[in-house]
């Protein structure tokens, strides 16, 4: 990759600007310098800025860097929940870092997602160098009721949610059409858990450390018809961070820094009755041309993935909107054994939303550390062989925005 | 200006990469080129997307655009007063965008600065060219003690809005503090709002069309002593919307198009028991100090000048924080006269939050859209003579957060 880096590095825009002079200007490069996260759990002794300063330290600490240039919080529904907003302030404060820009960035469950895009732009328009990401949200301790209620502020108050669907309806909905349309059974989708539990495992802060079947699956408590609860992330509490830096300047703080090839955000119709096919998520096939056209790479050049797993469907359909297997035929690249860490397209390897656990505003954030973790080979148990290049997609709402992130080794 | 403005673009940061190459970046120029407002008032036949959908299609209008590469949308309040986020893609939606990268920004009360502040850093990112940056806030038809509890949201749950202090009583104590400190009589403080009222006369969009005196402003009830209702903004429904795009490709589409000579955001500590010193705003002074640098300005440039006047209190400050009187000398500029139209620096000559209304995540907006139609010789009966140079302020919480525009003509 550190060839191609370099002839992008100079793939130079010239411009004429009104007055017949000559502007230059250049993307710079942007790098991933550190990482950080906290185990998703329910974390009553924790405040949601006590999460965020424990994951932000650990990436601080990780890239070992002195100032910070700026702060983005990526977070959903500290508003609903905890009657607090004003992220950015709290959290600079909280990390005794008051001075620096701060910004807070909500976008349903891709909040982390879009926050990782509005840090790079931050890094790439020249402003700042050294920015520090993070993802924050703090669902225990309060009624289903009061969750449920929350989760479903990513739908339009007045045409949908105010009907009574819940958000596992929505999915749900997606998930029995996409069986009939594609004819495919319960328990092929039901794979996708049963993957991501395996690979949780082994991750000391996943969630959940239970293997499960697709018996168990189809076994468990139904929640919308044909969900079940093993087809759907928990509700946790939980934290990830990252630093980023201009290329040029990431190897003085580590020997591996991890390149952003693209970072791409796209949106779509807020709602499934303004979609044509619900089967599939436009702004995810939108996000990824862009993404892979940015990158310079095709799908069969990624080597590990995160896919935004928050019901087992959307995992499926993950597979086939980023251009990994056909409409209809996510399942069989599921049912192949492709998708384990030892497969060819090793996919959620730390448990994903579902067995990692999915703190909505802080996923996308948890997928982006957990590919830094898995490019310069610092996974542990958890570790895939040669993982140069990744891709990570966060889904805000149903599908109304994605986050795509391509990043890779860059040592 | 556009001789400066010309120095300033050339101004071309070279740097050393580690490969030993040369890379030339340069930050590109942004520029203001349309923007659109609806009036502040109780609308409770509009929703708040419809607001923010009336706004940005004027400021679209106004630019002339076709494409959108991007929206941003500040707003602090709809997770708790409407149970409404992901506000990117419902408005993209309903603008029907859908597909464009789309953002919520939250910072309190700065939200709309801080968003406009987001949107100009996307452009300087070169990722993007035509960018809709919009604010809305729709805080009228619910309980006076719900947007209490909302507006507290700025400051921090856990330490400080568990003791029951509201947010106006902590402007209160901001302005108990000051008036002890530098001998300032009430009713000095009072010109403030009584010179944003009778620049509101003249706006259209105003929230309030009433002259008041100083007198009324003393009669008033009084809301936290010693401040009493005219010294507070009011409650109110509104949106405001600016399209940006590349300085080069400005003039394309607008005969006046507005530069921004410096986009800052600054942050402090959030709560005033962790500050030395609760009668200056140190992230405004840290702002205005990097503002100016950025612009190559200084405060006796600016020639109209919108402060973030919640509290009347807090108006006083800035011009102090700004630059533009020493401190406790703020009273003397007002009593002076000139900060009224016809004065040496124009303040909240649409009259500011007070009069012209403070729609919470819109009111930073508002005050850039104004600033662009006093450079620009738009502002009908509120035009400023000989405008060349604006400056608008944006406090978020209780200085937690504060954002800094500089713009400039640049026909």
């Amino acid at each position: 990759m550190a060839a191609n880096s370099n002839v992008r590095a100079f793939q130079q825009i010239i411009k004429h600007s009104q007055t017949n002079v000559l502007l230059v200007t250049k993307l710079r490069g942007v790098a991933i310098i550190g990482a950080g996260m906290v185990p998703v759990l329910a974390s009553p002794e924790k405040t949601l800025t006590q999460l965020f300063v424990d994951a932000a330290t650990k990436a601080v600490d990780d890239a070992g860097v002195g100032s910070i240039d700026s702060i983005y919080v990526g977070n959903m529904l500290s508003g609903f929940l905890q009657n607090q907003e004003h992220l950015g302030a709290l959290m600079a404060t909280a990390l005794q870092r008051e001075g620096v820009p701060t910004y807070k960035i909500e976008a349903a469950c891709a909040s982390g997602g879009v926050a990782m895009n509005a840090g790079v732009k931050s890094v790439l328009s020249g402003l700042e160098d050294i920015v520090l990401v993070g993802g924050v949200e703090k669902m225990c301790g309060y009624s289903t009721p009061a969750v449920t209620e929350g989760l479903m502020m990513a739908e339009d108050r007045i045409c949908v949610a105010s009907t009574g669907v819940t958000f596992v309806g929505l999915n749900a909905m997606i998930a029995r059409e996409y069986m009939r349309k594609y004819n495919v059974k319960h328990e092929m989708i039901a794979e996708f858990p049963v993957l991501c539990h395996a690979n949780a495992l082994d991750n000391p802060y996943a969630q959940f450390h239970r293997k499960i079947s697709v018996e168990d699956v189809l076994a468990s408590p139904l929640v919308a018809d044909p969900l079940r609860l093993y087809d759907c992330a928990g509700i946790g509490d939980g934290a990830a961070a990252i630093i980023l830096a201009p290329l040029e300047r990431a190897h003085q703080f580590t020997e591996s820094p991890i390149e952003v090839l693209a970072s791409i955000v796209a949106s779509d119709s807020l709602s499934l009755h303004q979609r044509e096919d619900i089967t599939t998520f436009e702004a995810s096939k939108t996000a990824s041309r862009l993404a892979y056209e940015k990158a310079h790479v095709e799908s069969q050049d990624i080597d590990v993935l995160e896919v935004h797993d928050a019901f087992s469907m959307l995992g499926i359909m993950a597979l086939e909107d980023l251009g990994f297997a056909k409409k209809g035929e996510g399942v069989k690249l599921i049912a192949s054994g492709e998708c384990a860490r030892d497969g060819k397209l090793p996919t959620n390897t730390f448990g994903g939303l579902k067995a990692r656990g999915h703190p909505v505003g802080a996923s996308g954030l948890y997928q982006i550390a957990e590919l830094a973790y898995q490019l310069s080979n610092k996974s542990d148990k958890c570790q895939v062989p040669n993982a140069n290049v990744g891709l990570a997609q966060s889904v805000g709402g149903i599908g109304g925005t994605i986050a795509l992130h391509v990043l890779s080794r860059s040592d």
